[in-house]
């Protein structure tokens, strides 16, 4: 079992869909992964920042889970990220309606002793120097560093992208990124020239469509579970890259097989994820739910051609 | 082996792509359908009608490969239906340019005598009321009747198509056409509303996010391979469901466990059909070069989590 770090935002989320709306809610990229990688008994701590606004009940909830939270600072006289956004009917599109940075404006990361050796590092979606910043205070070079980002620093922070995506093992990115990362419309080549960037695994997001892994030559394909329902689709990304970051931790198997592994369970993840407003039905998954969900999984991609 | 008999469109086509542009190339659902099918060495037969204008040699080539034409009309004094179109920068939209019916306005499908007993009848795109006719024609009752159908005629001919849907085992519809025909978004609960209408399965094509099948209550998922290019989509839907016939014709077993098969031969064959402008690369391929893709949606697809 290796140890896993999470860096990412600790936030309040506040999320309308064509099913009803909520407050402010928990939220927030480390969240989301902290909790979906805690479904493998992973020892995992989360590095982040929240303000004095940010109930400590949340932070009980998360180490109830096996979730570290020494490295999530706490701002007294500031106030926690908010992010709130809306999504249209289809659910695949939303407009954001307001974003708070606040504590996370001078968010400086600090890596507790206890996890400066951890094999598996997850870097959320964060400023890039940020995740950079948080590499280079390992004391041990991480079995595997994977990355997840998002457009918004491609184009205010390229160059810092760049540098921090030449240092990890894998880059979990969604379609449109990847074409707006490599400037190549086919997956297929987004990916390739994505892996001459650095990572030697590149994992692509179709949201509903699924997920494509790519090995220098191979590839991979994991479904989304098709759904009568998609409930709230906030967090989807994150579990995703959490379900696959925890597997890894647990089964420490770094080959092309496991890895495939790795996206079956950040599908299954992510599909409980979207069945519920923000972190609700996370919170309540039961071990049992993510076993039968996996023989759904079986069943809608595995044939026997003879 | 099954007999399999297609009705659908045998054209001209004049393409445009990002990559290219045709003059008049062969084009139609039912040569597309048949070529695919014709991979499986089935005895299969089109009904369709052409004008004076078309080619013999294309009849010839159709028939070299086990494709009966004897249902092809010819009116001498006619003009074979013509469509052109153009795709726009993505292949996943396009703007049609001319649609011309010609002889297609008024055809009356005749069923030749050797094919009335086809067990396997492939529907392909036309007006639903010929598609009606093809089904009152045949001596025995087929067993296993597939129809596509497109958005056009739910538009313009809704009673006839819902008609027609009602006497048929299968159909297969695009995302966006279930949709429509459904008037649900989620394609879960549009494939059980169109199951209510008739079909036993329903074949949800989802063009480059591959095609989901459902059953009562199951479902399965075969992904498009992921291509470095795609040259020009022209008839990837046909050839799909040509597959899908066509496979099911040669294996003659019509279980759910087969049915899988069967859309992972159909998105095997779709595959290539993108590769070339128009029946192509349909015309050129070889056995082995889909035993080898059939490897490679393995490894794309297949796992074991143990």
């Amino acid at each position: 079992m290796s140890k896993l770090l999470v860096v990412g935002t600790v936030a309040f989320d506040a999320i309308e869909t064509p099913f009803g709306k909520t407050d402010k809610i928990l939220g927030g990229a480390a969240t989301y992964i902290g909790l979906s990688a805690s479904h493998f008994g992973v020892d995992s701590g989360i590095v982040s920042v929240v303000g004095g606004d940010f109930p400590e009940d949340y932070l009980h909830m998360l180490n109830a889970k096996n979730i570290n939270t020494d490295g999530v600072e706490v701002i007294k006289e500031g106030k926690t990220f908010f992010w709130s956004g809306k999504y249209h009917n289809d659910m695949n599109t939303r407009d954001t309606l307001a974003t708070e940075l606040n504590v996370l404006e001078h968010f400086k990361p600090v890596v507790p002793e206890n996890y400066k050796d951890s094999e598996i590092v997850m870097l959320g979606n964060l400023h890039p120097l940020v995740q950079s910043s948080v590499l280079d205070q390992m004391s041990v070079k991480p079995k595997l560093a994977v990355l997840d980002t998002m457009n918004f620093w491609m184009d205010i922070a390229l160059n810092d992208l760049l540098d921090v995506i030449k240092r990890v093992d894998v880059i979990t990115i969604n379609d449109e990124e990847a074409r707006q990362l490599s400037g190549e419309y086919s997956l297929v080549n987004a990916a390739k020239k994505i892996h001459k960037m650095g990572p030697k695994y590149v994992v692509i997001k179709k949201g509903e469509h699924g997920a494509l892994l790519f090995d220098d030559g191979k590839m991979f394909y994991a479904p989304a579970l098709p759904l009568a329902e998609v409930f709230d689709p906030t967090g989807a990304g994150d579990t995703f890259a959490g379900g696959f970051a925890g597997y890894l931790a647990k089964t420490e198997d770094l080959s092309f097989e496991n890895l495939k592994n790795a996206v079956i369970y950040g599908s299954n993840l992510a599909s409980f994820c979207v069945e519920k407003f923000g972190t609700e039905r996370m919170q309540e998954l039961t071990a049992d739910e993510v076993k039968e969900r996996l023989e759904q999984f079986k069943e809608l991609t595995q044939f026997n051609i003879t």
